[in-house]
């Protein structure tokens, strides 16, 4: 370097996060609880780049929100590309890819970072993680219930009552017939499919932001209200009986599935993407101040013909890293702890570093974690730094246990320390 | 939708990859091993989006490589955006940034996904994940040391045998003396601190690449010709008592840590990036065919002064996925067997589904994976689906086993089966 640079700033990229050792540690549990429930299931890890063809986007999503709401971009060769802003066609895109040679069914999960370009707020950055685990190729009710259950297994093996959350479900196709039931009078057929569209979206944002529902639904038709969309209009029974869609029977097979926190609600789960096409469902923390959609999915039975070849029926759904942080933060129930090591060789001087790298490599040998102190610092120094890391146990080496042939351990806890053989230190730490 | 959209295809972007299961399952098994080890030596995992200021890379890489090598874009706040081509200036940026609260050493690891901008080819795609291992605040040579002995310990992890790689070790700092102990007459300080750059740059290429690096010399000065930097023009041991730097010191330590496959490469170890201070380090592939650099680091103590305040020492490497893959299938140490479940529950009929659903969940609370097939087809069908997706057992559920309240267990191996609770059924799959 011919010159000396500016300084630089130490800030991350705007919406995005750092994530420091304490920060990744409860990353890697959320992770840890979504692929281990969703591999109890029998469902198998997929991946994919970040980088996604933009025509990938526009063709479910529209121009509109691949330029105004991903980040994409022009490369070089001039292709463009999109910063993936959610899974679903990318795992669509893969499955269209490979179905001839891999068979249905097909149950997959995976857990990408997407981005959306938007003002950072509060639980909405512009990257987030998110497990995505879909079922390909059974179109029953038995793939929602599978899917809905592993949800509902989910928010259990964080630790979650039945009593903290709700499942809210719903229909796609029934909410479609539903609005002909109604006698909107939306308009010819292209007209009425679009203004349905705009329905599904409003109705997403009906509990969140009800004035801009009620503007919105003007825009439909001039003199519709909300109160035409409010459950007391709505006779489930008598509807779901006319337009025989079997809601009821899916609810049965959840309870008999041991899932019992569920309800119908029709207009209460509308679901922001269009290309649902069945049964749509979002789990509600029920938590009076914090009474918000959690994370959600649905049946998609389409996506995959926008590839060509036939349907393949599909139902999944997504959860974000930071709501569910935010949930188990709000219901008390992120107890990460975590020290870097089970043990810290503490050694006194460079004539006993070779016994103690020979010590802390055959405590590896036995699956444990051990760091050693490079320092040389007073006894006490050493010490103390595994005592502010959380470090359950100190391992002191000096000369006279090299010559020895034992190792001082210290259990941090009790403050207790003892001279003893390398294998009964190992079976010490190991408890 | 209004109108049919043409077929998309179900290409990835270009020079990036799909990882479907089985992929993905091999990309798990690296991660695994790269965690484990890194753990097992106390080191704690961080991580950071893919996103970066555009600056963080001009600072040390330059314009050029910034504009031609990296995926930068403007964002629509007109901020400068670069795809992370490596992880080190994101470490040293975070590590700049709590330095006070955080308190030295530091020991991390990441795996990050890493973008570049270039024609993909064998081994260098766009897109790698890297496993990255940094020590920070100690500048002995203990912790050169420890640096190498977990890069040795990965590979001994993955079942490689000490004759299956090299490790090189060279200095940075003595190379730049060396220079100018060979009298190449570079100019003056600015000159020659540019052409110094550039010969650590050529020196890395030497082994690949034997003709550009004949025709780069002569850009440094007319008549240098390779003979100049071949090893036979070294006597290491005058040099190294000339220049103070102790690298026979940490080949001893290595030995005396149980890493014996090292030797003193002085001109063979280069390493491209420009940051780096001290000792550097590359691990080859010994096969015959195969004899390249796998991957490497060194010591780097003035990255973090970019960001202000005072230098902190700090040693590192990295390790690519692509590379590692490569290495690990030519040795044939590559066998991750993988079955999506532990057992496939076999439903008879609708009536059987709730039992078949309850037996399940009791298998997953047992830590077990377990998928049940939702097709209602014959037995054999749905029997034959396990056997092609290699899961070991089948747990059949009919009339008789709601009945009996037991279930019948296949043994997919041996092709034998039995009835039996689901108590001993659970014990049998743990086996």
């Amino acid at each position: 370097m011919t010159e000396k640079p500016k300084k630089l700033s130490t800030e991350s990229y705007k919406g995005v996060r750092d994530f420091y050792p304490a920060d990744m540690a409860v990353q890697e549990y959320i992770f840890g609880v979504w692929k281990k429930t969703a591999e109890s299931f029998g469902y198998e890890e997929y991946g994919a780049s970040v980088l996604e063809p933009a025509e990938l986007y526009r063709a479910k999503s529209g121009e509109e929100i691949v330029n105004e709401q991903t980040y994409t971009f022009i490369d070089r060769g001039k292709r463009e590309v999109t910063l993936r802003p959610e899974m679903t066609p990318t795992v669509a895109r893969m499955v269209a890819a490979k179905r001839r040679e891999m068979g249905l069914p097909l149950r997959w999960y995976s857990i990408p970072n997407l981005f959306r370009y938007e003002q950072p707020q509060r639980g909405r950055l512009r990257e987030h993680w998110q497990l995505n685990v879909d079922l390909f190729g059974v179109d029953s009710i038995d793939a929602d219930v599978e899917i809905i259950s592993i949800a509902y297994r989910i928010m259990k093996n964080f630790g979650a009552k039945d009593s903290d959350f709700v499942i809210k479900v719903s229909s796609r196709s029934w909410l479609n017939k539903w609005f002909d039931w109604l006698g909107l009078e939306l308009g010819n057929e292209a007209e009425s499919k679009r203004k349905k569209k705009l329905l599904f979206q409003l109705l997403d944002i009906k509990e969140k932001d009800p004035k801009r529902f009620a503007a919105g639904l003007k825009e439909v038709r001039a003199d519709l209200t909300p109160e035409n969309f409010s459950g007391k209009n709505i006779d489930p029974d008598s509807v779901e009986k006319n337009l025989n869609i079997d809601i009821k029977g899916m609810i049965r097979k959840l309870n008999n599935a041991g899932v019992k926190n569920v309800i119908v609600d029709l207009t209460g789960v509308a679901r922001g993407f269009d290309y649902y096409t069945g049964m749509v469902f979002e789990i509600y923390d029920t938590n009076l101040e914090n009474r918000r959609s959690l994370f959600g999915g649905g049946r998609y039975d389409d996506l995959t013909s926008l590839f060509g070849g036939d349907k393949i029926p599909a139902v999944g759904f997504g959860m974000g890293d930071v709501t569910i942080r935010d949930f188990l933060e709000t219901h008390n129930l992120l107890n990460v702890s975590q020290a870097p090591s089970d043990c810290y060789v503490c050694v006194l001087s460079e004539n006993e570093m070779q016994y103690a790298s020979k010590i802390a490599e055959e405590i590896r040998a036995k699956g444990l974690r051990a760091s050693i102190d490079l320092s040389y610092k007073k006894l006490g120094d050493q010490v103390s730094y595994a005592n502010k890391h959380n470090i359950p146990f100190v391992v002191i080496v000096g000369a006279n246990e090299v010559k020895s042939e034992k190792v001082t351990l210290k259990n941090m806890k009790i403050g207790e320390q003892k001279v003893m053989t390398l294998e009964e230190a190992i079976k010490t730490i190991q408890k």
